[in-house]
This record gives structure tokens, sequence and C-alpha cells, in this order.
């Protein structure tokens, strides 16, 4: 690499920053930025097409091995000076690195005897992340968005998720009441989680896998959702009736029903 | 309230910038600064001592009732400006509520049967709040923390608890692996999180209560302490062989210990 680009004004860089912070850019585009190393080489190693690499001259000789590597993945690459790699990165300490990876499709079969997690109007990048990092290290086949939860290929989702977007089969769907209400009728069991009417996740028979619903942040899930469910559970709480946090009660529900599993 | 304060150099708003970024001050002044109004009033409901009430005049005719309330329990009270209300908010966009509150001891008593959260070296405080209030929530008597664990009174940790700051017992203990061998040596089951040779919490007899310990974020717990504890546990983890973030495992551990016990 012999270009160091210094301007903030570089078309690159432009894009860099739009594809940071808009989620309309990235879908218009298709692609998304990964910063840091491990989350590039993450992109690399789960297959993922590297459309540009980009570091400072400093992180190309301390990390030469993988900046090698990415090098010779990318269709583009090109050093940054510093300064301009503090100005567009996401981190206080920036490690030098970032690429933008392309999005691949991957959307997840839903077949019965699956295990999934289905996802509306989260809102929080922190607890997305999270979330799908639990739901890869637990072994969910896939993962099911309402649309209008927040953008997956936000810089913090791909960072809170330890690169589960890269692999993680996620399905996008706009009418999501539906389509659960759809999953039903199929004969794949779906579950809300709920404070209403529900029986606990300790004892709710998991065992057909299925769906596990979580809502929104400030108001679980729409009462048409769970009215589409299959089933209502609710996590067993013996201390102050205040609801845990999305992704706190997201890994709970998981977690029982990745042991309900044979 | 008739004064307000404008001026940045003005010495409460230098106090609260200084105990809102630093662990020290808080220590030494034995107060934390708790913004927003949920938080205020969540301090004031759960008995805290309420050293100063600042908030902007909007705000105080907004919520008249409950700025009010805490007006009437404050030691001092006093209008701030917008503009300097912005630029000592740890939030983007503030609400224009926040106040001192005294650091109330408040330490669990350990003893058999009763469950408590053991954490050494959490770095971060979202993980640390979250953990706070999962462990509220799911009705844990009490968390033990090493010294080096952030602080709890961080405003960061003490939003992520919701609360659960204001309420829930902690100690904190600087030589935590002898804290934890020796209750092992009073009888109380210690519970530490690894993957080596560990079973499944899922199949581990966790009835008669005792301490869940996990450690930092990407250590996980010291071996003298894993040595130091009666039993090691760990989540079966179906999928990728990455481990969960610190804030998801917790929950799932600290669900399995409150779920075993009568």
């Amino acid at each position: 690499m012999t270009e160091i680009i210094t301007g903030k004004d570089n078309p690159l860089i432009k894009r860099i920053t739009k594809l940071m912070s808009s989620a309309k850019a990235r879908r218009e585009e298709g692609c998304f930025v990964c910063e840091g190393i491990r989350l590039c080489m993450d992109a690399l190693y789960s297959g993922a097409e590297i459309l540009c690499f980009c570091c400072t001259e400093n992180a190309y000789n301390k990390y030469q091995e993988d900046a090698g590597r990415l090098e010779k993945a990318a269709k583009r690459s090109t050093l940054i000076s510093p300064a301009l790699f503090s100005r567009i990165s996401d981190t206080r300490t920036p490690q030098g690195f970032l690429c933008i990876a392309a999005v691949r499709e991957n959307i997840p079969e839903i077949k019965k005897g699956g295990c999934y997690v289905g996802l509306e109007r989260i809102q929080d990048p922190s607890n997305l992340g999270t979330i799908l990092r639990t739901a890869e290290a637990l072994g969910a086949q896939g993962v099911i968005l309402s649309g209008d939860c927040c953008d997956i290929y936000s810089p913090k989702v791909v960072r809170g998720s330890m690169g589960a977007v890269f692999r993680l089969p996620v399905l996008i769907v706009d009418d999501f009441t539906e389509y659960i209400a759809d999953a039903g009728k199929n004969g794949i069991k779906t579950y809300a989680s709920t404070p209403r009417d529900a029986r606990s996740i300790a004892e709710a028979d998991l065992s057909a896998g299925g769906i596990m619903l979580i809502g929104n942040e400030g108001n679980g899930l729409d009462d048409d959702t769970i009215n589409a469910c299959t089933m209502r559970v609710m996590i067993p709480m013996k201390g102050r009736a205040e609801s845990l946090n999305a992704s706190a009660a997201a890994s709970i529900l998981m977690y029982e029903l990745m042991k309900a599993q044979p």
C-alpha cells in the first residue's frame, strides 16, 4: 500500500463515515464497516467479502500478518493517517484497522425442531449485539427481527455481537406479527415472553424447539404478537418486580430453550 | 428555588463534574450523582440521603410534583441553566434532573442458604450495571465485589443498574480469593464459572445456595479463586465455542442458582 489518505473530504472517508452513521446508506450499498483487528479478521475468516481494507501505517507494521491477509482479500486497500483514523473511528482508542464488508444474504430456514430467537422492536444496539452473540454461543439456528429493530450492521451491534452478524442466519420481516402467526399455523412453536398469564419458563415444555420471542426494552412484545404465539412464558423473579434488561431476559430464555433440546 | 447557576466555574458544578468522573472523589466524599427523574425518585424512595438536588427551570415546571419532593428531601436545591446542564450531563438528551446521593453502608450478611453473586475484576460499567439489576430482579441477597471491579457508583453503573445500587447489599473486598476461600471453610457453597473441568450448570446441585462467581470479561476468574471454590460450573454451549458476554453469562448462572432454591 502506498496511497495514504489524509484528507477528511476524500470520497472513501466520506463513504466510511456515512456507512458508520446511516442504516439507510448501509442498506442502499449492501455493506457495512467493521472496526478493529478482531472484527476485521472475523469478517475475513467468516467468509465475508471484504470490499475495502484501511489501516494506519503503524497498525500495518505492527500487525503485518493480519494486515497482509486483509490486503490480499480486499478489493481495495489503503493507508489512512492516524489523525484521520481517530476522526472516523467509533472507539476511543482506535487500533487503526477497519474494513468495509459486504452484507451476505444468510436467511434461516425455519423448521420444526429448530431453535430461533424472534426480536420485536429492540432499540438498543448494545442489547441487540449481546443477544446475537448469546444466540450464536448457545447454538440458536437463526434470528428473526421485526423491521423496526435497530440495524444489525450499525458499528455498536457489529462490535457487541462479537462477529455473530457474520455467521448467524438473520431474517428481517416487516409484518412481524403475521410472520409469527403463520409460523404457529405451520406447526412451529412460538413462545411469547410476557409477565401476563404466562407459565414459568422453568416449567414450560420447550422440547419441541421453536421461536423464543423477546420484545421492546420499554414495552415488551405487542399484544397482537403475544396473542399470535402458541405459548406464553415468563422468567420467575423472586426479587423486586422490576423487569430484567432485554438482553439479560433473552439470555435466560434462550438458555432454557436450548437446554430443553435433546 | 430562586438561585440559578449558570457558570461552569461554580463550585457545585465543579463538584458534580468531579463526582461523575472520578471514583476517587466519590469514595472520598461518600456520595455520587444520579441523573434523570427516574433515578432521582428511585434514590428518594429507596431511602437514600439526598445531599443536593439540581434541575433546569423547564424540568422543574414540567415535573413539579417530583421536583417538589426532591426539593423537600434535599439538603440543598438549586436551578441550573439548560446550557450548563447539557454540559455536565452524562446523557445526550438530558431530562434536566440530577441529585447527589450519599452512599449508604449496606453490607450483605452472608449466611448458609442465601444466594449471592461474586464478581471478580468486572471492568465494563454496562456489564456491572446489568448484573446488579439482574441480581436484584432475580432475588439475590447481595453482591460481593473484588476491590478491582469498576466503581459501582459511576454514572453508567448507577443508570444500568436501574437503581439496584440503592437497594442491593454490596460488599467490596480487597482480598477476594481469600474471602471466597474463607466462605467455603465456613460452609458457604462457592461456584466458580469456568469452562475447565466444570460440570454443566444445568446438572449441578445448587440447592444449598451460596455465592455464584463471575470473572473478568477477558480472562474470567483467577486460577487461585477457581481453586478456592467448592464447585466449578459452566454454561452448556451448543454453538460457536466463543464465551458469552459476562452479563449474559451472569444472568444464566444467577437464574439457575435462584431457580434451585426452595
